[in-house]
């Protein structure tokens, strides 16, 4: 079954003007719809770019006439590698096995790394909120079957004192933005402060109907890289500007795309704001884009009513397109929980103009909040991920990057299978004293504390009494990136055997390596199509640092 | 008021006849109460090492007779870095905030690159799970009133099929066994297969009364360093004694100590399995505990009647003393879920004592489960450390290492300030091109992925027209680890001075530092007693690096 199933029946069963209607007013109900934290759920829809675009952008790839081959389902491309399970006593909230985990923790590591040239810091918010908060954000009412609610076992239930009261009814988090809200109301910002860019990978819970749970992509529990800025009007501009840079990187990190951008605009009816607000917020998203280098087109009228959007559509090998990164302007949170600032001398000269029910001190004005995700929800991205590399997976994602198998079972051997086993994985120096493979333990008794900066992988090792074809058999079959064969010739010269078996960049890799052993690969390092070469084990350690440094 | 206050009142309230007695029979009840994963919430308790210890071990570590300084209270403590609020809005559930944040994913991070060498593999799973499956654990029965019930806000409520009903019942979950039973019985298991270590930090939720609620020690969700070692019974040694090896490198690391161990062993009545088994697994535990070369202390009968367990009761500065760290064989879980795994051959010639109920296949066995937390509650540890570091963070894991003052607002000096920033934070090399202040996003735009093992630190700049001497004095307030000047000087020469506010070891990271300059400090280095030395820009990120690398 392709990715994601949702997505496909949905272009097929309604051109644009269905959908549109199907998501139209009342209106609050579209603004929850369509809030960028609940788009990597099932907002997922398609724009015909030819028709929507504007002339200059349309049509610089063109879908071909022929049916794309599906990719295969990513539920059996993970069984190869042991990524999931699913469990009847937890239906749609997926259990990441320990290579699961491995890949979802390297995807966050790696937004991670980036945060800090971005200016994002992490927070680390609540999983319950009381009623009374969703009610104050406008989930309760809108978003109400999509929602679970949380009740304390031993207390009697709903009471009337619900603001404050013990008993009162707790909502399960479908999206973080309110949390977040609380965190900027907690400060009194001047507008020096801003923008404040808070990220959080929090799990989130939506509620799903049990016959719709598919895999990692149609779930009830997942976790988005969510980040909320929190910015003036005037820096509408330049923090768009950079989370295009941002999505641009991540994509490319992935070798994913090409990709459209998709920029929808102020309804004609039901918005909120005046128009003055929404045009000096579009003029910014389109010089934005314009800088950007990237194509985009205009989905003119298609903005949720608090505020324009960019959408990120993405093309797969094969073809097929999938809405993944969301750029979201808000004008209605902040005035739903009455975020203010204390404005600059610039924007007090401005005229304010008064709106219905403003609460705003004069000297004071609201943050817009821009709602991003760069891979939505990291369940539905790994999905992507699987059917993108087709279960070949890049060696710094790859939760089996490597696996040295023994020749035979000789003490010597083994010792040296498990010496290289330490060094490969980064847990011991190359020149560390020898340990026995029959007591690891042994080195962990007199091991200091790994370094934060080390990486570690996950280096496996098959020293079975079998033979070393049915042993590579089983390694190939397991994908693993690289073999390694380790005998009596290599105990004596204390080196090992590397083979390059599975790597999607396979001419980066080459590179990494020729660069880390100093000299070109010549055709005696090649066997049977793949290089095969003979390293010592700091050097293979170092070319592997290389791998991960490189996101290869 | 001291931490935690709930340890305190049980123990000048009740002695251990009474405690015991409180956690008497039903024992269905004390399972789930004094299960590993439970202790950090409630179940801290004392235990008079000299009336109950073995004579060998007593009073190693007498309590002095004068009434130990109750430290600042970790909320007030936290307000100097703003780590945390807490809001009505999810009483018990604190907000970090980004100084918090990164303080606790600096202890996550510490424990994830500990856990390759001891073999631990990290797993994520559900945040809920229907009620059959706490049926089934025992916990929906037994741990009643402190769970929390969740429900879709669109089905109608528990239905009669409730097995796999869409419209059952869920639990929020209170602790990781269940799902890790679910995983470790989702593939058939060999004894060569064994130990399986699964690690989870997952979000856990725990129904505290909101009386009780305080800062980050009484809450209602919390995360633990939780993992789940699935061994045979001749595996528990080596088991325990890897954790025991474990839990002294992290408190060492941390400067925690001294610390007692104590074993709690078959209560006479109402235990699970035979005598027999009990007592092998009680002589492995001894003769770990005897390895491990710590003062120890046996506190006979005292176990929970699913199996015997070992505590780590913390003294800190104050003389007071802290259950943090536990470690809890299991019988019975593995009972209640059915685990098996395909007995080795020596296993197989032992004879099996036919148990009650045992669906046990006869070519099989069944794991011991070993729960284990050496931090405990993340949220709980971060307070105890607060406290013990008094808000004068090491380098580390300080979320304020380094603040860079500008001496005046000359562009030349801004600049100089950007690059030393950049720099320092680990977002560039100290020889890339210059960049402006006034645009730092330039240098994003032009960037690369920043790898994965670059150790990113939250330098704070203050450029503001403010005199140095106030400038100094906030920094000095905010507890900031070093304070670096930048004037004209610093823009000639490019370098920076550096001077060491707040170091808790302070001797360890003059040490860091006359390694990576090559050479001792001397009395010029010296102004006020504190270190203030010139460096350039790369030296001066070596340092910090060094510093993170050696967790000071």
């Amino acid at each position: 079954m392709p990715l994601p199933r949702s997505f496909n029946s949905l272009v097929k069963s309604a051109g644009r003007r269905q959908l549109t209607s199907r998501y139209a007013p009342p209106y609050s109900r579209l603004f929850l719809r369509s809030c960028s934290c609940s788009v990597p759920q099932r907002l997922q829809k398609s724009v015909n770019f030819v028709a929507q675009a504007s002339d200059k952008n349309a049509q610089l790839n063109p879908t071909t006439s022929d049916p794309p081959t599906p990719p295969t389902d990513h539920r059996i491309l993970a069984q190869t590698h042991d990524l999931f399970i699913t469990s009847p006593f937890s239906p749609g909230s997926p259990l990441l096995l320990p290579n699961g985990a491995y890949i979802f923790q390297r995807l966050q590591s790696f937004l991670r790394a980036q945060y800090p040239q971005f200016g994002f810091r992490e927070v680390i918010t609540p999983t319950i909120y009381k009623k009374s908060l969703w009610e104050t954000s406008g989930h309760w009412e809108n978003y109400a079957e999509d929602m679970f609610s949380v009740q304390g076992r031993g207390t009697t239930g709903h009471t009337d004192n619900a603001g404050t009261g013990q008993d009162e009814e707790f909502g399960l988090k479908p999206m973080n933005c309110p949390g977040h809200c609380l965190l900027f109301k907690d400060n009194i910002m001047s507008y020096r402060d801003l923008p404040i860019r808070y990220a959080d990978f929090s799990a989130l819970h939506r509620n799903e109907i049990s016959g719709a749970l598919t895999g990692l992509t149609r779930v009830r529990r997942f976790h988005q890289d969510d980040a909320h800025i929190f910015c003036r009007p005037d820096q509408i501009l330049s923090e768009i500007e950079q989370t295009l840079k941002f999505v641009g990187m991540v994509y490319d990190t992935f070798g994913l795309g090409p990709y459209k951008l998709l920029l929808s605009t102020r309804p004609e009816e039901h918005f909120i704001g005046t128009v003055d607000e929404w045009d000096r917020a579009e003029q910014q998203l389109t010089a934005a884009l314009g800088n950007s280098g990237r194509e985009w087109a205009l989905n003119e009228g298609d903005g949720a009513f608090y505020g324009p959007k960019i959408d990120i559509i993405l093309k797969d090998a094969n073809g097929k397109e999938h809405q993944t990164a969301t750029i979201q302007l808000d004008f209605q949170l902040p005035q739903r929980f009455d975020l203010q600032y204390q404005a600059s001398p610039e924007e007090l000269k401005l005229d304010m103009p008064p709106r219905e029910g403003e609460t705003l001190d004069t000297a004071n004005r609201r943050p817009v909040i821009v709602h991003r995700a760069i891979y939505g929800s990291l369940e539905r991205f790994m999905a992507l991920l699987i059917e993108h590399y087709a279960g070949k997976y890049p060696f710094w994602i790859s939760p089996r990057p490597a696996i040295i198998l023994s020749l035979n079972q000789d003490p010597k051997v083994l010792d040296h299978v498990a010496h290289l086993q330490a060094v490969l994985a980064g847990l011991r120096t190359p020149d560390s004293e020898p340990i026995s493979f029959d007591s690891p333990q042994d080195f962990t008794a007199r091991a200091k504390p790994q370094p934060l900066s080390t990486i570690h992988l996950p280096i496996d090792v098959d020293t079975s009494a079998r033979s070393l074809g049915k042993k590579i058999a089983e390694a190939q079959s397991k994908k693993y990136n690289h073999v390694i064969v380790v005998g009596p010739k290599e105990v004596e010269t204390g080196r090992l055997k590397l083979e390059v078996v599975n790597q999607p960049n396979s001419a980066a890799s080459q590179r990494v390596l020729e660069s880390t052993v100093g000299r070109a690969m010549q055709d005696s390092d090649w066997v049977k199509g793949r290089i095969a070469v003979g390293l010592d084990a700091g050097t293979a350690r170092k070319y592997f640092e290389g791998l991960v440094d490189g996101y290869i």
